[in-house]
């Protein structure tokens, strides 16, 4: 080593890196080049006390203690400083014209039941009837036949169904559809509410401390596949809601806004088979093509 | 919001921290501004897959379920990116001339006993026996009285006396002494060797991928206190010692060399009172003034 080879406050992100000459995952130490040149430009910029540095310390260890099988307080980490939605955007830049897609959340179930196309997914009739359509296109305007369309939402609570086990019918508002010929979907759900992320933990208290709130505006989640296109993972968002400018993970694009209108009209009512006032959104979807 | 106002690849950072505007604790929304700022950098150079970001997470997990009252996982991990070394020279600028700090380290124990000057800290006369010796000065070379001198190091073997409860003494290789009017003290320990930072858990795998070794070369621990001068925290190393180019913390500086002699004289064992050879440290330190 010579003497430019020690640790001082300039070369202290060059010295770190150097050591990692022998690595045997070079991928892992290209990353971990990034994150070290980044963490000590950070550390420079906010020259933190060393009380500052113990608090983040015990920060993440106690994001670590309250992660388990069941919680996962670092992905909620990620999730409110907008990582997890930058991770997605990276991983899935669309051509012009196709849906974008956002984050998959916590509560997707693997194997929801298939229905008929136009089905009722909202199986205990709380809350808002809903009717939901659109139609699966490629970026030419062609329809897509045997799409698969695998959908799921809150109850007009804020829940979802695997959130309230024994109060919610298994499969409460979850779904998979296939699209016939003409590329179009429609099913029946019921409107959904805006609810907060975990809020009792570590990130609950950091947004706290920075004046902003957990929630999330109402949204309806979908993974949309079908064979030669990019598997679509996204939510249409609801831009009536409080929080729609504000999601707590940063989840909203303009393109995935779905008007959520409200139906009254005597006809249109009896035409649905409806005892009252529903919803209606109407929202396509352009899958891009594996390339 | 304006339509600039939605998370993009190119706006997320900057609509990431436009959500702190109402944070109450202005210090923690600097700080959050800083790190997500280049959070997102490091993202956007980095451009993970999200299997790779699933491994970060899985990876701070652990990092948080290895911690607990006596392992601290994440002071590890800051210790082998160079962080701890860092935020150390950050809080610990000196001036020219002044002795330079280094990381305190997990082995402090804060009621050792005082000893006369001149005392053997190694009780179970275990190892090569070592004479360290030097004076504390101020930065204009006068001695400093009343000087309290608090100094640790591992034995023979590489473990400090917590790490080997029942097989070493309590109190084994620790004492505090206080210097007299001529500003210089002395004691007799033992050579230390070097040793590895706990390395059986994730930061262990981490830098087995990188291809570093978990060790620091061998070092005597200090904690400098005198009235009217700032508190030096530092170490003295061993410049033979096999790991003193490649600390696994990054805690050596040029200026903490300290030579280890190996003293074979008959008139100095002599002297000194000893049966054998023994190895002899002289080190200076020098106190930066309160300013």
């Amino acid at each position: 080593m010579t003497e430019q080879g020690y640790f001082t406050e300039e070369s202290s992100a060059d010295v770190v890196i150097s050591r990692n000459d022998q690595a045997k995952d070079k991928r892992l130490a290209e990353v971990m080049e990034v994150i070290t040149r980044h963490l000590h430009a950070a550390v420079k910029e906010i020259e933190p006390t060393q009380d500052e540095w113990m608090q983040a310390i015990l920060f993440l260890t106690e994001t670590g203690h309250k992660s388990d099988d069941w919680r996962q307080e670092f992905i909620l980490l990620s999730d409110v400083l907008g990582v997890s939605m930058l991770v997605d955007a990276i991983n899935n830049r669309k051509p012009t014209g196709a849906s974008e897609s956002t984050v998959l959340g916590p509560f997707h179930v693997a194997d929801a039941p298939e229905k008929p196309m136009g089905a009722k997914i909202c199986l205990d009739g709380k809350g808002e009837p809903m009717l939901v359509k659109g139609r699966i296109l490629d970026t030419d305007g062609n329809p897509i036949a045997g799409a698969k369309i695998d959908v799921w939402q809150t109850n007009d609570d804020g829940f979802y169904d695997v959130q309230q086990k024994g109060i919610q019918p298994d499969f409460n508002l979850r779904g998979v559809f296939r699209t016939g010929a003409d590329g179009s979907y429609h099913f029946w759900g019921a409107k959904p509410r805006f609810y907060p992320i975990p809020d009792d933990g570590p990130v609950g208290k950091l947004l706290g401390a920075l004046g902003r709130h957990p929630y999330r505006p109402a949204h309806v989640h979908y993974i949309i596949e079908a064979e030669g296109f990019e598997t679509l993972v996204t939510h249409i968002f609801d831009p009536d809601d409080d929080y729609i400018h504000t999601d707590a993970v940063f989840g909203v694009k303009q393109s995935l806004m779905a008007k959520f209108r409200h139906i009254t009209a005597a006809d249109r009512i009896s035409t649905e088979g409806q005892a009252g006032a529903f919803y209606e959104v109407i929202h396509d979807f352009v899958l891009a093509p594996v390339i």
